[in-house]
C-alpha cells in the first residue's frame, strides 16, 4: 500500500455471512477504495446474493458503489455443486438477520461487464479479492484478457495447503468451480492465496463480539449480528470461553489487503486437480523442500507460483479489523 | 428455413481453407443473411483468422459485415495444443495462395462482445454456424446466457460419431477445446452435429475445380483455388480421377443450413469426453437402439440430445455449392 | 494351425449362453485340444459361472478337462459393476434351459494356478481364448508373467472399434474390468481382438436352428437350445425371416481360431480408457491412415498393435459352426 | 502382542538401505517371528533387491527365512515409474557399503506364492508389513483373496496425511503403484498406516550412530552403516549436531509391530487418488471433524477406515530400535 494512496478494490463475493464481514471492512477502511462488488452464486443463488450485498453496502453508509450479478455457471462444464445447508449461512445465505431489503439496486449490466469496466477504469491498477467461487474472475479473464494489465493483484480466499473443508482436502470456493479455479491461477497476474490455512484461524473474541452488537452504529451492529452467527471455527483458540466468538473468514483477506505484512506467505507451486475423483478441487501445493532434496522422484512440470498464506497474525488482524469496523469513514 | 425470409446468420471460424469456402457460400447464398462473422485461434493465431477473414470477404464482395477477434483460450483450463502443421492449411493458415492484404478492418470490439451484440440485435432468431474450436461460443454462452433466447440454433463443424482425426476418436474443433464442446451442448438450444461421419464425403470433383479456378470472377475464382489445395479427403468417392478433387469441409456445415434436407440426422445423445487420456475431446454419440436393447448394462446418465449428422446427399450440396459461389448475390 | 497338429487352446469364460456355444465348438473341433476351462464373474457369479461350464461339458460329451473358477476382483482397484440383467442370459446366466446338476466337480485350484500350469505343462504353446471379463488373465500376466514363454496367441472376445453395448463406446467385457483389459492389450504376446464389429454379425438361420434343436444328440440340441435363446442381434441379417435364427457370440472367436483365414483383421494401435467418465472401458482402436495423413494433430504415442478383427466371413464361420457341432468327436 | 507369544510377521520389500534396517530389527527382535521376505521392485530392481535381502539377513545372522523376488508389474495398467536416483540408496539400491554377495538363494517360488503359503501356514495369524510398492500384496490378495482370514493386521510403510515426497502430495511407495494401495486398502483386513507423518520424525543421534559403527558384530555394525547413510531427513530434531544421525524410516514400521503403543494412530477414512494428474497417488485422508462438522459440502461416500500413525514417541522408538539391533537373538 503507497503511503498516502488508496488501493483500489473490488470484491467478487457471494454474500454470505462473513462476504458480509468483508464488505463492511472494505466500506469503512481509509487505505481501500471500494470500487464495485460483483457477485457469484455460491453460499445462495445470485439473486440473494445481490440482494444480500445491497444491504450491508447501504447498512454500512457507503456510497454508491456499483453492483452486479453474474449470469452464473463459468467455465465449469458439469452444473454447479448443491449450495451449502441453510445451518451455514442461514435460509437467506446471511445468517436470517432480519434485514431489511434494499432500497440500492443493482448496476444495469452483468458481474462480468462490470468488472471489465472497473477495472479499465480505475486510475491505479486494482486488487481483485474474489471471496467466492471463481467463476466470475475465470469469464472475465478469459473473456477480456486485457484486464490484466491494470490488475495488481488478485487476493483470493480459497483453497488450502492442508486440509479442505467441502471435501477431505478441497476447499468450498475452489471445489465449487475448479477450473475456474485453474483459469486464475494461470492468469499471469500476481495471487495471494487466503486459504483455509490461514482463513479458520482469525477469531474474534466473545467480549468484542457482545461489545460491537450492543452498538446502535449500525454497521459496527451488523458485524456483531454477523460474527455471533460465525461458529469458532476449528481452530480457533480453544481457551475462549464465549461462545459469541466469531471466525473472520473472508474479513480475513481485506486484512491481508489492508495490511499485507499480518500474513505470512510462501512462494509455491500450486495446481487445481481437475480430474473426477475424491481431490477434485483441491488446491496441490507443493511445500517440498526446493534445494537438496533427497527422495523427489516425481513430476517436476512447472505450476504457476503463488503466494500462500500459511502464518497469520491473529491478534493483529483481529485489532485492525475492530479498529476499523467501529469507526466510519471519516 | 421459412419460405420467404432469409435465415439469419452468424458463422465463428478460424479461417483457414475450408472456413473461407464456407464464408463464400454464405455471403453469395440467397437465402442466408450473413450477419457477422467471429474468429477465434485453432488453424491459425487469431490475428491471422481476423485477417484471412477479411480478405475472404473482401474477395467475395460481401457487404460491410462486422468482423472481430476472440481474446483467446476459453474455459479450457489447460493451455491449448499446437496448431496443424503448415501443410494442412499453409503457414497463413489459408493456403498460402498470395491473397492480398485486406483493406476491411475488425470492428472495434472482441468476438464475445460482437456475437452478443448481432445475436440481440437480429429481428428474427440466429441461427449460429460455428466451424472452429467453440471457445468464443462457450464464453459467449456462460458469460452472457441472455442470449440464448434469440438463437434458433446451433450448427457446428466438430465432433466424429466415428473415428476421429486430431485423435484416434477425436476431432480437431472439439479435441481443441473440450470443455468449450461441453458447454455448447448443454446450452439448452437446437444443436446439428455437422462432423467428421459427413465432413468428409463432400468432395467436389476435380473438373469442377478447374472450371472455378478459371474464372475470371475473384470470390468463384477463389473458391477454385481454395478447394484445389483441400485434399480429396478419406472418403472421398475413390473412383475420381482428378488429383483437383476438394472436399467442401466446413462449407458443407453451411450448406445443411440452406437446405437442411441434404443432411440425414438422427437425434441421439452426445456427451464430450474430458478426461485426460486417449480420448480426450471424443463426442461420445450414443448410437445404441433405443428400444428392445439386449445388451445393454453401463450408465444411462441423461446426456442432451444433438441432431447429429450420419449420412449427406454429396451430389446435392456439391451442386448446391457450385450453383452458390459460380453466382454473385443479386 | 499347423497341418497335422492339434492347437492347444485354454478358454476363459463366464458361461453365458454364448461362451456355452463356443465350448461345445471348442469340445468337438478335430483341430482343437482343449486343455483346460477357467471360470470367471460376468454374465453371473463365479460359482455359477463354474457349475454351467461344467454341465455344457458334461452335455457335450467332452473328456475329463479341468475347470477352475478365479477368485474374483482382479487388477480393477474399484469394486465390480453389476451383472446384466436376467433377460440377457436367465437366472443361472446360461438360459434357464432346465439343465441338470453336473455330476463332474472343479479342479482343487483356482483359475490363475491352473491356468499356469496347463499353460506351462502343454506341450506346444497355447492359444487362449478369454470370452468374459479378462480378470484371470491380468492375474495370471502379472503374477506369473513367465507364462507368455508358452502362449502363442490371446484371442479375446471384446472390445470395439465402433458402437459399443455395455455403454455408447464401451463392450461388456472390457468395460467390466479395463485395467484387467488393459493388461492384455501390453502382456508383449500377439493379440486378436474379436469385438463387437464382428461378434453381432455371424447368426445361424431360423432353419438351423430349428434342426439343431430336434436333434436327439444332446450336445447339439443343446447347441439348438441356447442359439433360439439369443436373439438375431444388431447386425444380423435383415431378410432373415425367423425369429428362431441366433447369434454365434462368443463361439465366433473359437471359430476364428479352428479358421482364422474367415477373420480380416488390421493390425492397428488399440488403448484402453481407464479414466472415469463416458468412455471408461472403451477399446480405443486408431483407425487413421498411417501414411499421407494430413490432419492428424495429436498425441502420438506407441500403443500397442493389435490384430483387430473388422470383418468376418459369416457364411463360412456359420457352415463351420454346424459342421462341428453336429458330429461328435471320432 | 499377546503376552508370552511372539507376533508371527512377514515383510515384503525393496531393500534399499531402511528396509535392511528393518529387516535387521526383525530379526532380532524377540516379540517377532520373521517367517517370511519376499521382495518387489522399488528402490531397485528385484533382482537386485533380492540379493540385497539375502545379504542383511545373512549378515544379521538370521535363521533360514524363505525369500522370493516378485513378478514385476503389478495391477498398475501403465508401466512403473523410474526408480530413484542413485543417491538416495546407492547404485546397489544398498547404499554401496561393499557388501559381500550372499551366499543365501532365494526360494523355489514366487513372491506371492511363498506369500500365500507362509500366511496360510502360520500358526497365528500373520502381522503383513509391506515397506516397499503394494505390488505383491495388491495381487496376492486379489489372486488368493482367501489369504485374509489368517492376516492379523497389515501395517505398511506408505501415503502421507500432508505433505508427499514423490511428489507434492504423494509418497513413494503409493506413487509408485497407486492401483495396488487402492487394493490393499478394500481388502477388509485392520490396516495400519505408517506414512511421511511419522516416517521421517524418527532419527538417530549421531553418537548412537557411530556408536554401532564402531561394533564388532556384523549385524549391529551394518546397522550403523546404513543409519550413517540415511540423511536426517525433513523433521529430524533440528538441534541434533551430528551430521551421523539417520533416519528409522521404514524400520519404524517394525517397532509400530513391536510397540504399538509408541504410534499414536486415528481411524480415518483414506482413499487413494488413482486419476492422472498432480494427486495420482495420494492416500487422500479425510482429518475434517466427524461430528458438528459447520462447512462440509462435499462428497460422502464411505471410504474405508484405516488406523493412520499421525503422531510418534521418537525417543521410545530409537531406544527400542538400539535396543534391538544391538543384542543378538538369544
Amino acid at each position: 500500500m503507497t503511503h498516502g494512496q488508496t488501493v483500489p478494490v473490488i470484491i467478487d463475493c457471494d454474500t454470505g455471512v462473513d462476504d458480509a464481514l468483508a464488505l463492511l471492512f472494505a466500506v469503512r477502511h481509509p487505505g481501500l477504495d471500494l470500487r464495485a462488488v460483483t457477485c457469484v452464486a455460491g453460499n445462495t443463488d445470485v439473486a440473494g446474493v445481490v440482494r444480500n450485498t445491497l444491504t450491508v453496502l447501504e447498512q454500512a453508509g457507503a456510497p454508491d458503489i456499483p453492483v452486479a450479478g453474474g449470469g452464473g455457471r463459468g467455465p465449469r462444464p458439469a452444473g454447479p455443486p448443491p449450495p451449502p445447508p441453510p445451518h451455514v449461512h442461514g435460509h437467506d445465505g446471511m445468517g436470517d438477520l432480519g434485514l431489511p431489503a434494499p432500497r440500492r439496486t443493482p448496476a444495469d449490466v452483468d458481474a462480468v461487464t462490470l468488472l471489465r469496466r472497473e477495472i479499465l477504469a480505475s486510475p491505479r491498477p486494482v486488487t481483485l479479492v474474489p471471496t467466492a467461487p471463481l467463476t466470475n474472475i475465470a469469464l472475465l479473464l478469459r473473456t477480456h484478457p486485457e484486464v490484466t494489465r491494470n490488475i495488481e493483484r488478485i487476493v483470493f480466499m480459497g483453497g488450502a495447503a492442508g486440509a479442505g473443508n467441502a471435501t477431505a482436502v478441497a476447499e468450498f470456493n475452489v471445489w465449487h468451480d475448479p477450473e475456474a479455479a485453474a483459469i486464475l491461477l494461470t492468469a499471469g497476474v500476481p495471487i495471494t492465496m487466503y486459504g483455509l490455512d490461514v482463513f479458520t484461524r482469525v477469531v474474534v473474541p466473545g467480549a468484542d463480539v457482545r461489545r460491537l452488537r450492543a452498538s446502535t452504529e449500525p454497521g459496527t451492529r451488523l458485524a456483531g449480528e454477523l460474527l455471533a452467527h460465525r461458529p469458532a471455527t476449528p481452530g480457533s483458540r480453544p481457551d475462549d470461553p464465549a461462545e459469541d466468538a466469531g471466525g473472520l473468514g473472508d474479513a480475513g483477506a481485506l486484512c491481508a489487503v489492508a495490511d499485507p505484512e499480518g500474513l505470512t506467505t510462501h512462494r509455491l507451486p500450486v495446481e487445481v486437480s481437475l480430474a473426477p475423483g475424491p481431490t477434485r478441487g483441491q488446491t496441490v501445493v507443493d511445500r517440498r523442500p526446493r534445494v537438496g532434496e533427497s527422495e523427489i522422484h516425481g513430476d517436476a512440470r512447472e505450476q504457476p507460483l503463488v503466494d500462500v498464506g500459511l502464518d497469520v497474525d491473529v491478534e493483529r488482524y483481529v485489532r485492525l479489523y475492530l479498529g476499523t469496523v467501529e469507526r466510519t469513514k471519516a
